[in-house]
């Protein structure tokens, strides 16, 4: 396939945008554009041409309608913290942010739903309900700083999704503008209701490639009163891996059942410059339990507590105070920015059926073995869902991609043994998008691109995302302007 | 719009079907082919000109492949026990019956999923996972004759959606055959897993427009183990309605939230030739909470029961015994049988938010005095969705429906002005294609119009259903050779 050709930003297009939006949202030059370049993926960095600020939605769609005239490419961004490249102009063009329209319209604790602008922090909407006794479970790692855009355009997951599902499960409509400037609205407030073809799961996870969602109408639900976790240390990987389906078998669904090797453990606790008891585990099982009921909370942390003792944790320590928790959490949070301090890599991120993680486990080791690579492996366990870090000392993002190539395919090729993905929960963007065909057949590529075709004909959105349309290698890149990572020495 | 043509059923085509899926397995005239003219909505029937009855994934694949190249219509169908016309051939054509399609395939306890055929009867599903401590918990009112590939194809509900969610909540993939024949594979046995468009959930509810779904696979939990039922009969309706949003707002999910008026009940009742305590009521509800410890469970029974009172039932009780709760639930399922016996009549599928069932009970009832016709109203309250069944004395359904649509749209707006919807969970079909724009804007429909024209150019998949392409009033019907219904004698 060709890659597609966008006509050029002129000085037109630009004072058309200034007119749309206001000329202090329209960035053409400096530091404040190159942060529309890049996002927390690897470290690539491509320059947009222009990038928009959008305060509404008609502001979105007039965006749209104009570039949709003029063929000008359309990167949509919401907080830039993605993991896929989704959020990188790979084509140049437009980014169009909706980073000001940050406002959680509604909570109504009638019929349980938030309405939200897509430039709300996630964490920040999740506050706001919490304090109402609700709760909105998806919980990327990023949710200080992410926001409810940039996950429904990922569909994001996170900690909470092996009990309570990803962030489409929550969502419930949404307000979105094709490429066209066409604004739709895909439902309404309820869970029931099957009135056409269900848009709001085409668009959720479609990582911005058929539409800019500008609304979306969230499923709430009531907060769990009471939380544990329960840290277990192991003195070997497989018989931390093999908790996962033992909790499975033994008919526990934890809040919360996150894996961490050695290697995980040790960049989080440098990173913060701590060290906690069983810090050099082999590996660590952290299982959270909650419910609304104090007692059979407990009683869950009982079966907890004999099935990781029964696959083999020496020590299993309750988290006795809520601080004691939230710094289990914090550790576990940072994991991602601590092996970024440590080294340049590339992030596999693999998903099999919980049972195969096991086996998994052993397979991204006997890869880093054949390809004398070194790993870190972490993630969530209980869905499946393992980061897999590849790391390198080469600073350049394509060069290392390449280099790594053959490891890259092996260790998704385990995973796609298994029955699993090349994405659990990041997305393809332009990272992925390569190895797409390892885990979707033909004729379902074929499908997807027949449907992208349906919304966006002149292909203006997001180009060069989700299908491989421009291989990474090729990505017109410029050196990053932030400071450089720092080399990859041991943690 | 101008309504698709197709090619008639030829000999020749009749031959090439025998060839694909044997001789005894293509119907062409008689009772046998009769059956395949109508499903349990309304009383339409039009008679298919050839079912076949395909035994294989290759085998559908093959009769798509061939109505394809020949341009016959293709109405797919599993149990023909839908509710919106959606397994009526309506173009005539070739039905693709998937009833021989009845294999459980696998249990997995471990990842706990299952992966069924299309024609796998949902209750017998149900049955087996709960055999070993699992639960699928959509439910539909039909369970124990419809199948998984209808369930899939209408993204079916039924009472524990309220706190389970629906069909979609459980579908993890799909193997599916695209109009022109190709098999696609939807994604894999994970709940994480985000890989390109969830083309999955596109296809949930799409009603065989887009594909012919031959393969589930399905997320099973762990079974609840303990469930009460309670039964509120109450004074007034407004009071039954108001349990709604004061369950909610006590933060209770119970597992069922069920409403009958006084005539549903007594409908109910007549039907089993049946009497209980307070079988005269007003309105009740029924109200189920589950969970996997006693004390949980008996504790929001107990709130259940103050909230009951608070909002001013008489006199909540509880069902002691399984048997008790089996026999509510008996009397609740076969209200749309009930119904049916003592009416023609033309079904609603109403939902609103949750919070709104007060007005839409109250509004249903203005357009009953205003029109001058008898309803009865009942469903799963708890998710706001309401079977407002309009009854007629006319038993041609074309020309009730002709007749009722000013109460119909009426009934319909009122639900869309309070934010709600055209169907909950029966979906569109061909009964309520005429009413889509009222709950969904141009520009969605355009949109799903577009993905239809993408997936299946030709237009030969399930012709007539979702959009308006074909007026019920111009189906060329013909009257149905099983017994009429009874006349519209009072319950």
């Amino acid at each position: 396939m060709s890659a597609p050709r966008f006509a050029p930003v002129t000085p037109r297009t630009v004072a058309a945008l200034r007119a749309i939006v206001g000329a202090e949202h329209v960035v053409t030059a400096g530091e404040d554009l190159d942060r529309y370049g890049h996002d927390e993926s690897e470290d690539l960095f491509v320059p947009a041409e222009v990038a928009v600020r959008a305060g509404t939605t008609a502001e979105v769609a007039a965006v749209l309608a104009l570039a949709s005239r003029e063929h000008h490419a359309v990167t949509p961004r919401a907080a830039g913290t993605g993991l896929s490249g989704g959020a990188i102009p790979v084509f140049g063009g437009i980014v169009l942010s909706v980073e000001r329209m940050d406002r959680v319209l509604s909570i109504d604790e009638d019929d349980l739903v938030a309405v939200v602008q897509p430039g709300v922090v996630t964490e920040r909407l999740q506050q706001q309900v919490e304090a109402k006794g609700l709760y909105y479970p998806p919980d990327p790692a990023s949710r200080g700083s992410c926001t409810i855009g940039g996950n429904v355009a990922e569909n994001a997951g996170g900690p909470h999704c092996v009990k309570y599902g990803l962030t489409k499960d929550y969502v419930l409509s949404l307000e979105a503008v094709l490429a066209d400037g066409r604004v739709l609205r895909t439902g309404g407030r309820m869970r029931k209701d099957v009135a056409g073809y269900d848009l709001t799961h085409l668009l959720v996870g479609s990582e911005g490639t058929l539409a800019v969602v500008t609304e979306a109408t969230l499923r709430l639900i009531p907060l769990p009163r009471h939380r544990r976790l329960v840290f277990a240390p192991f003195h070997d990987l497989d018989a931390a891996a093999r908790a996962i389906p033992a909790l499975s078998k033994a008919r526990v669904t934890p809040a919360a059942l996150e894996l961490m090797e050695r290697s995980a453990l040790r960049a989080a606790l440098d990173h913060l410059g701590r060290t906690i008891p069983h810090g050099d585990a082999e590996a660590v099982v952290l299982v959270e339990v909650d419910g609304h009921d104090e007692a059979a909370v407990d009683a869950d942390l009982v079966r907890v507590g004999e099935v990781l003792a029964s696959v083999g944790s020496p020590d299993p320590v309750l988290a006795d105070t809520p601080a004691k928790a939230a710094d289990l959490w914090r550790i576990r949070r940072c994991i991602g920015e601590a092996v970024k301090k440590i080294a340049s890599y590339v992030e596999c991120d693999t998903a099999v059926p919980p049972s195969k993680v096991p086996d998994l486990l052993r397979g991204v080791r006997e890869v880093a073995a054949r390809f004398r690579i070194r790993q870190i492996s972490y993630g969530h366990a209980g869905d499946g869902n393992l980061h897999v870090n590849v790391l390198t000392d080469d600073p350049d993002p394509v060069r290392r991609e390449t280099r790594l190539r053959p490891a890259i395919e092996a260790i998704f090729a385990v995973a796609t043994s298994l029955g699993g993905t090349i994405t659990g929960e990041h997305g393809v963007g332009c990272v992925a998008s390569r190895y797409l065909p390892m885990c979707r057949d033909a004729n379902a590529i074929a499908a997807m691109r027949a449907v992208k075709d349906a919304l966006d004909p002149a292909g203006i959105l997001n180009p060069g995302k989700v299908f491989f349309d421009l291989p990474f290698d090729t990505i017109p890149r410029r050196p990053r302007a932030r400071p450089a990572p720092g080399g990859a020495k041991s943690p």
